[in-house]
C-alpha cells in the first residue's frame, strides 16, 4: 500500500500542517492564549529540529505564501480607508520611529558583537518590518479592529513595510557593490503613492465598479471573483513595484471593504481558515536551533531579541503617545512581532553571501520570538475592552 | 523593477489561471453553455500549443489538486447518503456498464489500429474512468443535484472511479512484469468496502460527533475546521488505499452533508471558486496537439474520441434504462467526461515507457474533449427540469 494518488504527497503535508495547527491553537485558546500561538508552535514542535516530522516544503509555502496574501485582505475588508486616512499622521510618526529605533540598535549591537559591516546592516533590516499578519490577526479574531489604536497599527505597519522594503533595497544595492539611487527614488516613489492613492481614491472606485462589474460578469458569486481578482492583481502589483506583495492584498481590502456584500467577507473566510494555518505553521517550521550553538551566539541572540522587542516598544509607543497612555502602549506592543518579514531579509542577506547561517539563526530566532511573544502581550494591554458583538455566524 | 517578493512568480502564475477563467467562464454563461466550458477553454487558449504564456507548473498543480478535492467535497456536502444508497443497485449496474463498454471498445480500437498490447491496454483503462468532478460541478451550478439521474450519476461515478483504479492497478502490475494478485484483491475489497461503509454509517457517526468535538474545539469555525480535518483525512487515507484521493473527499462530504450547518458550506464555496478553476485551467493547459500530428494518429483520435463517448452514452444508458428513456440519457450523457481521470492513467502509462507520446496526446485529447461536449449536452438531457429555489446568498 503506497501512495499511487499524485495527490499523496501533498495531501501528508495537508494532514500534517491543518491537523496539529488546530488542535495546539484550541489547546491556547483554552488557555486563553491567541490560537495563533499554538500554530507557530505547532511549527516548531513538526519542524526539523524537534519531532523532524515536516520539513518546510512547496506545499506549505506555496499555501502560506497565499494564506497571508488572504490575511490582509480580509483585515482590509472589515476596515475603512477613511478611518485609516484619519489617522495617518500619527500612524506615519509611528511608522518612522518604529524603522529608525530597530536599525538603529540593531545595527549598534551587531557592530558591537564584531559582525562584519554589511552583516551589521542586513541583521539591523530584518529588525525593521513589523509583521502586520500576526498583529492583524490577533485584533481581527477579538473583535478589536475598530478601536483607534488598532487603526493606528494597521496604517503605521503598512507604511513600516513600505519603508522597510527601500531600506533592504537600499542595502541589497550596498551588497551587490553598486546602490542605483535612481532605481531606489523609484521604489520609493511608488512604494509611498501608491498606497495613499489607493487608501484616499480606491474605496469611491470600487463602490462604483463593482455593482457595474457583477452584473456585467453574470456569474454565480460573480463579487467574490471580482474582489480575487483585485486582490490577486494588487498583489502581483505591488510585488513588481518592488513593495510586498501582502501591501497590495491589504490594499485591496481596502479599497473594497465598502464596495461589497457581507457574503465576499464569508467566502473570504472560507480560503483564510484553510490557508491562515499554513502561513503560521510555515514560520514555526523555519526555527534554527543553531542561533543557540556557542554562548557568543546565544548572547547576540539574546540582546538582539531584546532590543527588537524594546526597540518598537519604546520606540512607537513614544510616538504614539499623544493618543495617551493606554493607547500609546497597545501601539508599541502591536508593533512588536516581525513574523515572516524579517526572515525574508534573513534569506536575501543568506543568498547574497553577506550573512552567515549563525547570523541568520539569530534572526529567525527573533523573528519568532517577537511573534510568539505580541499576541498574549496584545490582549493584556487590549484588557477591558469591551467585547463586540459577535460577527453573524 | 523586477519581482522582488518571493510571492512573485506564484502570484503571476494565480494572475494568469484566475483572471481568464473568469472571463471566458462568463462569456460561456452569456452564451447559455456552462461556466467550466469556458474555464477548461482558457487553460487550451493560454497553454503551450496556442498562446503559450502558460506550461503547466507547481502552482497551478498543487491549487488544482486541492480544487478538485473541495469540489468533490462540496458535491458531497449537497447529498445524503441515504439517498445515494437508494439508487445504488441501478448505480453499480450502472458502473459496470460504464466500465466493461469502453474498455472493450477502446482496447479494441487500438488492437486494430497496430498498437502494442500493453498500450492497448492502458488507452482501454484510461478511457474507463468518468471524471465526476465535471459533471457535479455542471448538476451542482444549476441546482440538478437532487434530481433522481443526478444521484444514480454522483453514485455511479463514484463506484467506477473505484473499478477504475482496481484496473489501473493490474495494468500497471502487468507493465511492471509481475501480477500481485493479493495486492489487487486487497485494493479491491478496501476499494469496495470503504466507501460502502461510509456511505452506510459516515452521517450517523457524524452526527453524533460533530456537536461533541465542536465544544471541545471552541475555536472560532470550529465546525468548518472539524470538516476540512475529516476532508483531508479521509482524502489521504483513500489516497494510501490505492483508491483516488477525490473518492476520500466525496464521501467526507457526504458524511457531513446532515451534521453540519450552512456556515460550513459557505465557507466551502470560498475555497472551491478560489480553486476548482485552477483544476478546470490545468485540465485545458494539458492539450497536445501532436495527438493530430499524422493522418494515422488523428484517425486513432477520432476513432477513441467517438468510442469514448458512444460507450458511456450507451453502455451507461442501457444500464439505466428501468428508469424511463430521459433518465437514462441524462445518465448515459453525465457520464462522459474523463477530465483528469484518463490523463492520470495516461501519465502513469508514459512513465512506464509502455505508451508512446503519441497515445498519451491522444487519451488527452479524449479526456479534455469528452469533458467539453458532456456539460452543454448535460444541460440539453435536463431540460424542462423546474429551476430551483436560488440558494441563499
Amino acid at each position: 500500500m503506497t501512495l499511487h494518488s499524485p495527490h499523496g504527497a501533498a495531501l501528508l503535508s495537508l494532514v500534517l500542517v491543518f491537523v496539529p495547527a488546530k488542535l495546539l491553537g484550541a489547546l491556547c485558546e483554552r488557555l486563553r492564549l491567541p490560537a495563533l500561538v499554538g500554530q507557530i508552535l505547532a511549527g516548531i514542535l513538526l519542524g526539523p529540529h524537534l519531532l523532524g516530522w515536516l520539513t518546510p516544503n512547496e506545499t506549505v509555502r506555496l499555501l502560506g505564501e497565499l494564506g497571508v496574501l488572504f490575511l490582509l485582505f480580509e483585515v482590509g475588508l472589515e476596515v475603512k480607508a477613511s478611518e485609516l486616512l484619519q489617522v495617518g499622521r500619527t500612524a506615519l510618526g509611528v511608522a518612522v520611529a518604529g524603522v529608525v529605533a530597530p536599525f538603529v540598535l540593531g545595527w549598534g549591537l551587531a557592530e558591537l558583537w564584531g559582525e562584519p559591516r554589511l552583516e551589521a546592516c542586513f541583521i539591523a533590516t530584518a529588525m525593521v518590518a513589523t509583521s502586520v499578519g500576526v498583529t492583524a490577526q490577533v485584533l481581527a479574531a477579538r473583535g478589536l479592529l475598530e478601536e483607534r489604536a488598532s487603526k493606528v497599527i494597521l496604517a503605521a505597519a503598512v507604511i513600516d513595510d513600505v519603508l522597510g522594503l527601500i531600506i533592504l533595497a537600499a542595502v541589497t544595492g550596498l551588497a551587490g557593490g553598486g546602490l542605483n539611487l535612481l532605481d531606489l527614488a523609484l521604489t520609493a516613489a511608488i512604494g509611498l503613492t501608491f498606497p495613499l492613492l489607493f487608501a484616499r481614491f480606491g474605496s469611491r472606485v470600487m463602490r462604483w465598479a463593482v455593482p457595474r462589474l457583477r452584473s456585467k460578469l453574470g456569474l454565480a458569486e460573480a463579487e467574490f471573483s471580482i474582489a480575487l481578482i483585485l486582490l490577486f492583481s494588487l498583489s502581483l502589483l505591488a510585488a513588481y513595484a518592488g513593495i510586498a506583495a501582502i501591501v497590495g492584498a491589504f490594499l485591496a481590502g481596502l479599497a473594497l471593504s465598502e464596495a461589497v456584500e457581507r457574503r465576499v467577507h464569508d467566502l473570504t473566510r472560507g480560503v483564510s481558515e484553510l490557508l491562515v494555518p499554513f502561513f503560521l505553521v510555515g514560520i514555526g517550521l523555519q526555527l534554527d536551533t543553531g542561533a543557540f550553538a556557542t554562548w557568543r551566539t546565544a548572547g547576540l541572540t539574546a540582546a538582539i531579541v531584546v532590543a527588537a522587542v524594546a526597540s518598537k516598544l519604546f520606540g512607537c509607543g513614544l510616538a504614539a503617545l499623544r493618543l495617551g497612555r493606554r493607547d500609546a502602549a497597545r501601539v508599541g506592543v502591536g508593533m512588536v512581532p516581525r513574523g515572516e518579514v524579517g526572515m525574508v531579509v534573513a534569506q536575501i542577506g543568506l543568498g547574497l553571501g553577506v550573512m552567515a547561517p549563525t547570523a541568520f539563526g539569530v534572526i529567525v530566532v527573533m523573528s519568532i520570538l517577537t511573534t510568539l511573544i505580541a499576541p498574549p502581550a496584545l490582549l493584556l494591554v487590549y484588557r477591558g475592552v469591551p467585547a463586540p458583538a459577535p460577527r453573524p455566524a
